[in-house]
C-alpha cells in the first residue's frame, strides 16, 4: 500500500507536469511543442531519464493533436496550421463551400477569421464565386446577407423580388446589389459561354456566416417549406397534406438547372419592362451599373484601373464598400502603394502574376496566435517587416489590410485582371510609394534628408527617376532602361 | 529504479493519450465523449485491456465534467448543453437574474451568446421582465444600458432625471425609452393589479452585460455611495462620518417597496406638471407613445399586428430597434414569413401556442459549437433545414434571425399576445411565404415552373388558394375547408 | 501483467481526476486552485492519502502555471493575474511597447482586453505616450490607426502628408487629429524641454492592434521598402539594385533623431506657409485647436475642467471621442459623478492623488473571468459594489466605464493634471452625486423619502450641505468645516 502511494506520488509529479505542459500550451497560444519540451527541462524534480521521457511525450502529444486537428473542425487548429505561412493569400484549398451540379458550380471562401485573427477586421464579409453553364437557370433563393455581385464573364438576366418584381440585364463588368433577404433568380442566356459571378457577402444574422434559403427543392437542396409541420402547411396553404407532400417532395431541381431556349427567351424578354424609376429603399438594389464603363481613374499603356466609390453609387452606400477593377498589361506592375483606411479583398479573374506586401514582422508566437505580440516585439522596440508573397492566377483571393504597402505585377506573357472589394472605403486615400506623386516627393527636403539620413539631392534622385503613375513596366523587362539611370 | 521508470513510461503513454483526448476535446468543440473514446481506440501502443480502461475513463471524465459544468459558470458548458436542442426558445430556466422582494420580482434573461454562438448578432441586447405589486414604489436606479420598456399590464407613473426631472403616466401598451445612465423610478399606482413591464436593454459599457446602480440602499442592495471611502464622502457632502454612516447604512429599502396611498397619490399627481416640450437630446427619452393606439398594420378576424418603426419614433431611432405587438386569435396563426434584415426578440405576454422555424441544417459539430460548420456542410453542398419547434406560453422568449422562415400559432382555446423587439430594423421588409402577397406569386410563371419543376398552373393553384393575409385560421380547425380545395 | 494493469487502473482514476480538475479549471474560468482541490475532496474512489497527494498536486500545478504564465504571452493568464485586483488602473508595468532611443522614448499601453474582458467596450482603442528630447526630429511614419494627439508639454511643428503637405505648430494643450494612414513627422523645436505627446489610437485594420510603417530605415527600424524584392524595387524606382541596396540599407536613423539648429529652424519656418483653408475630407485633420484656450466648463478655486466635444470639433466627429483636461488644485477633489454613455480613458500628466470608483460587485469567478457572473450574482439578487482604488501619479492611466460613479482627488501638496479621452461621447451627460445639481436633489421629496427610507427633510440636509459644484475641497483639509455642519 505505502508502496503504491509512493509510485503514485512519483507519477503524480510526472503527470502533474505533463498536464501543466499540455494545458498551458493550450491556454497560451505559443508554439506548444517548444513550450511543452521547455517545461520538461525546467522540472527540478525529474531525473534525466524522466526528462527524456517527458520530451518524447511532448512530441507524441503534439503529433497526435495535429492529426486530430484535421478531422475535427477547430478554429484554433486552423489558425495554427495556416498562419505559420502567409494568411493573406487564398487559393482553391481555402474554398470550403462547393456545390457542384451538372450545370455549374458555387464556391464559398472560408471565413476570414478561420484563417487568421489578423483578418478580424473583415470577419463579417465573405466571398463566393458562381459559375453557371450556358442556357441555365439559377433557382429562386434568398440569403441572410447583403450581396454585391460583379459579373466577371457572360450575359444574364437577374430578377429580384421586393414590393414589386424587377428584372435586369447583366453584362460583363456589371455591379449589382441584392439587399439582404430579397429572393432572386437569374439565367445565363448565352448559349455558349459560362456566366461567372463574383459575390461579396456581408452577414446579417450571424457575424461572418450566411445561409441560403430556397422555397423550391427536393431531397437536397430541400425546400424551406418542408421545415414546417404538415398540419401547419395545410392551414397556411389551405391545401390537403397529400397534395402538399407530392408538391414539395417530388421536385429535385438542384440549384442551377438547364433551361430551354423558349424559357430563356421569355425570362430575358422581361428586362424591357423594367420601370424607369424602381421603388427601392435608399442604398439598396437599383439597376446595375457597369464598372468598366466608368472613366478609368488610372490609365496608361501598362494598365487601367476602374473604381466605384460608395459615395457615388447608392448601391454601395450603406455597406461602405468600394469596388475596383484592375487590368494590368503583361509584364507590367502596379506601383507599390497602400490604402489609408480600406481593407482590400481582391479576386483574380484571369491571368498570372505576383503579389508582394510588407507586413510588420510577426513574432513566432504572434504568427501562430494571429496576435501582434506586444510583449516580445514592442518592448524590444523592434520594427521589421514580414515579406508577404503570393503567386496570382485565376481564382486566387488576396487581402490587403489598411496601411500595408503592397504591389502586384503581371507575368511577362499574361495580362492580369483583378476585381477588388474595398471594405471601409469612406474617406480612403491611396498613398503611392513610387512613381509620380509618391509620398517621399511630398516631404520637405530637410525631412527627407533627416529621415533617410542622406543628402536631399540624392534622395530626390531616387524618388524622381520613375515618372509613370500607378502602372509601371514590371520587374522583368527593363534591363536596358537602367543604363539611363 | 529502472523498474519505476518502466512503469512511468507505460503510464506515460496512457497518461499522454488521455491528456490529449481530454484537452483536444476541450480545444475542438466536438462531442467530447465520442472523441475521447475514439482516441482510445486509435492508440496503437495500448493493449485491449488498456483500451477498455481508457474508454471507461472517458465516460467517468465526461460524467464528472458535466456535473461540475453545472456548478461552475462556464459558457462552453452552457452552449454544449443547450445547443444540442434548439437555442432559439427560452423559458423560465434561462432567466438568470432573479430579484424576489416581498413586493415584486425582476427577472433577467441569460446573455444570448451564453446560449449559443448563433445569437452573436444580438449579443449586445438583453431582456428583462419586471413585476411590481399593487401600490408599490420601484426605487431610483440607473443602468449602464439603453432601455426600451413596454408596459404589458397595469398603470404607473415613471420619473426620469435629466437636466430636469420629467414624470410620465404609463398605461398598458405604452412604449417608453430611458437613455443610458438616466436615473429613474416608478410606481404601480393600481391598488389591485400588478404592473408588468418588459425591457429590452442594450449595454453601454460591457458588451452584452449591464449593471444597475442605486443611490439609496442598505445591506443589499447597497448604496453605491458606500463604495467610496468615508473621508472622501465627508469631503464631498461636508457631513461628518458618523452621520453619513447612519444615513447610508440604516436603510434597507430593497428595490421594490410598499408605498402608502398618500405617497402614491402625490407621486402620480406630478404627471400633470410635465412640460409640453421637454428638453432631451435627439433619439432619447420623450413622453411614451402607445403601441396599441397605432393603426394596426395587419388586422382581420384571426389577429392584429401593431408596429412602431425607428424612423417614425425618435425614441427608437438611435437604437435602430422596432417594436411590435401581435394578438393572435385563438386557433389562428401567423403566415409563414421572414424578416429581410431584422432579428426578432419576442416575449410571450399571455396565452398559449406554438412556434416553428426553418433553420439551415446544423451539423452535429456545429450544432454544438454554434458554428456553421463550413468544412462539413458546404463542401458536400448539402442544404437541408433543421426543424425548430417551441411551445409558447406566458414568459417564453424566442428569437428569429433575419432571413429565417417562421410561423406562430395560437392554441384552439387561448389567444396569444406577443411583444416583439426587432433589432436592426432599418430597411427591414417582411416577406410572406403563404397567403396573399406571398413571394412565389410575385415570380414570373416560367421561373416558378423551372424552380418548382412543375407546370406553372399547378404552382399557381398551390400558392393562390390561401386568400387571407398575414393572419390565417390555424392548424386545428379547417378540416371542412380542405374539401373545397 | 495483471499487476501493472491494476496499478494502471489505480493511477488511471487518479490521473483521470487530475486531468478533469486541471482542464475543467481551464474551461470554466473559476478560481482554479480552489476548484482543483475541491475535486480532490469529492473523489469517492480516493483514500485519505490519495486526497492529500491530490491537493498537493493542485498547489504545485497552480504554482507552476503562474510562473509559466509570466513567460508566455497569454491573454487568459494576464486576466487572471490582473483581475484579482483592479483592472481599471494601469501603471508602468502595463505599458508593453517601449522604444528607447538615445533621443526619446515611445510607450504603448497594453491592449485593454488583455487586461480584462470588462474593457471589451474600448477594445479598439489604444494609448501611447511619446517623449522627444530637445531639438529632435521624429521620422516620417504612418499608422494603420486613427490618431488623436494631445500635446502635454513643449513646442513642436508637425507635418502631415495628404493630397498636399500641411505643417502645423504644436503648443502645450493642442489637440491634433491625424487620419489613418497619413504619413507625418514632427520636431521638438525647443532647445531645452522635452516634447511630450499623449496619443489615443483607434485601429483601422486589426481591432485593438495598430502597426507603424516607416519609408526610411536601416537595420531596425527597417524601411518597409525592404519588404519588397529587389527586382520589383528596381522596376518601381527605375534604379539599379546596387544603388537601391546602398540607399535603403546604409541608413540607421532610428525613430527619434537629433536635428541641427538649422534643420529645426527650416522645418519650423514652414508653419507660416500653411494654406488658410486646407483641403481635407470631413472629420479629418485640420489645424490643431487648443483645449486650454476653450472656455472652462467647470471652474472654481478647487479646479478647472476643459472639454471639447465631437459635435463642436470636426477632428473628433467621426471617432465620436471627446477630450477633456482637468486641473485639480492641491488638496481638492472632483465631485463623485458618472458619465451616462461615454467610457473615460484618463492619463495622469502630472501631480499626485487618488482615484475611487464604485463597481457592481464581481463574484470571485467573474472577478477572474472578467465576466459578470449572472448565475451566482443575479440569482441571489445580490447587488453590492466593489471598491475600486488607485494611486495617481505621472503616467498612470485609468478607465471609467459608463454609469460607474467615481471621484478623483489631488494630494494635499500637489495639484493633479489629467487628460481624458471620452469614447462614445455623443449624447453623453455627466450626473453629479454630490454638490450643487446632484441627482438626489432633483428627485421629488417623496421619492427621496421612500428611496432612502428617511424623512425627506433629513435627506435634503444631507444633499444640500455641499454648495460647491464639481470641484470641492478634498478629503484632507476640512476638519474645521465639519463643525459647522
Amino acid at each position: 500500500m505505502a508502496f503504491k502511494i509512493k509510485i503514485n506520488l512519483n507519477l503524480h509529479l510526472l503527470l502533474l507536469f505533463l498536464i501543466t505542459a499540455v494545458c498551458l500550451a493550450l491556454a497560451s497560444k505559443d508554439p506548444e511543442l517548444k513550450q511543452c519540451k521547455h517545461q520538461c527541462k525546467v522540472q527540478r524534480q525529474f531525473d534525466e531519464q524522466q526528462k527524456r521521457d517527458c520530451e518524447r511525450s511532448c512530441d507524441e502529444y503534439y503529433k497526435m493533436k495535429k492529426e486530430k486537428g484535421r478531422n475535427y473542425e477547430s478554429e484554433e487548429e486552423e489558425e495554427e496550421e495556416e498562419e505559420v505561412e502567409n494568411p493573406y493569400v487564398f487559393d482553391d484549398e481555402h474554398f470550403v463551400g462547393q456545390i457542384e451540379t451538372g450545370e455549374g458550380k458555387i464556391k464559398v471562401l472560408q471565413k476570414f477569421t478561420q484563417r487568421s485573427h489578423l483578418l478580424r477586421g473583415i470577419e463579417n464579409f465573405r466571398v463566393s464565386i458562381v459559375e453557371a453553364n450556358p442556357s441555365t437557370f439559377v433557382v429562386p433563393t434568398h440569403f441572410d446577407a447583403e450581396i454585391i455581385l460583379f459579373v466577371a464573364q457572360g450575359r444574364g438576366t437577374i430578377t429580384v423580388i421586393k414590393e414589386k418584381r424587377g428584372s435586369f440585364e447583366l453584362k460583363c463588368g456589371d455591379v449589382f446589389r441584392i439587399p439582404s433577404g430579397a429572393p432572386f433568380y437569374f439565367i445565363n442566356k448565352d448559349e455558349h459561354r459560362k456566366l461567372k459571378i463574383v459575390k461579396l457577402l456581408q452577414s446579417t444574422s450571424v457575424p461572418g456566416h450566411f445561409q441560403t434559403f430556397q422555397p423550391a427543392g427536393g431531397e437536397n437542396p430541400e425546400s424551406f417549406y418542408t421545415a414546417f409541420s404538415w398540419d401547419l402547411l395545410e392551414a397556411a396553404f389551405k391545401i390537403p397534406r397529400d397534395k402538399l407532400e407530392r408538391f414539395f417532395k417530388q421536385q429535385k431541381p438542384g440549384t442551377i438547372i438547364k433551361a430551354s431556349r423558349e424559357q430563356i427567351r421569355s425570362l430575358s424578354r422581361h428586362e424591357e419592362i423594367i420601370p424607369k424609376i424602381w421603388p427601392f429603399s435608399e442604398g439598396e438594389t437599383e439597376r446595375p451599373f457597369n464598372l468598366l464603363k466608368q472613366h478609368p481613374c488610372q490609365s496608361n499603356k501598362f494598365g487601367r484601373l476602374f473604381e466605384a466609390y460608395p459615395d457615388e453609387f447608392s448601391q454601395l452606400r450603406d455597406l461602405g464598400v468600394a469596388i475596383a477593377f484592375a487590368n494590368i498589361t503583361e509584364g507590367s506592375m502596379v506601383a507599390p502603394h497602400y490604402n489609408s483606411k480600406s481593407m482590400k479583398i481582391a479576386v483574380v479573374l484571369d491571368g498570372q502574376g505576383g503579389f508582394q506586401m510588407a507586413c510588420p514582422h510577426l513574432s513566432s508566437s504572434s504568427r501562430r496566435s494571429g496576435r501582434w505580440s506586444e510583449r516580445e516585439e514592442e518592448r524590444k522596440g523592434e520594427r521589421t517587416y514580414q515579406k508577404i508573397r503570393g503567386r496570382l492566377s485565376r481564382g486566387v483571393v488576396f487581402v490587403v489590410p489598411a496601411g500595408h504597402p503592397f504591389s502586384v505585377f503581371a507575368s511577362p506573357n499574361h495580362s492580369l485582371q483583378i476585381v477588388c472589394f474595398e471594405v471601409n472605403a469612406y474617406g480612403n486615400t491611396k498613398y503611392f510609394l513610387a512613381g509620380k506623386e509618391n509620398i517621399v516627393n511630398k516631404m520637405e527636403s530637410i525631412a527627407r534628408e533627416l529621415g533617410f539620413n542622406t543628402p536631399g539631392r540624392e534622395v530626390e534622385r531616387m524618388f524622381k527617376q520613375q515618372e509613370e503613375e500607378f502602372f509601371f513596366p514590371g520587374p522583368n523587362q527593363q534591363e536596358h532602361e537602367w543604363a539611363d539611370a
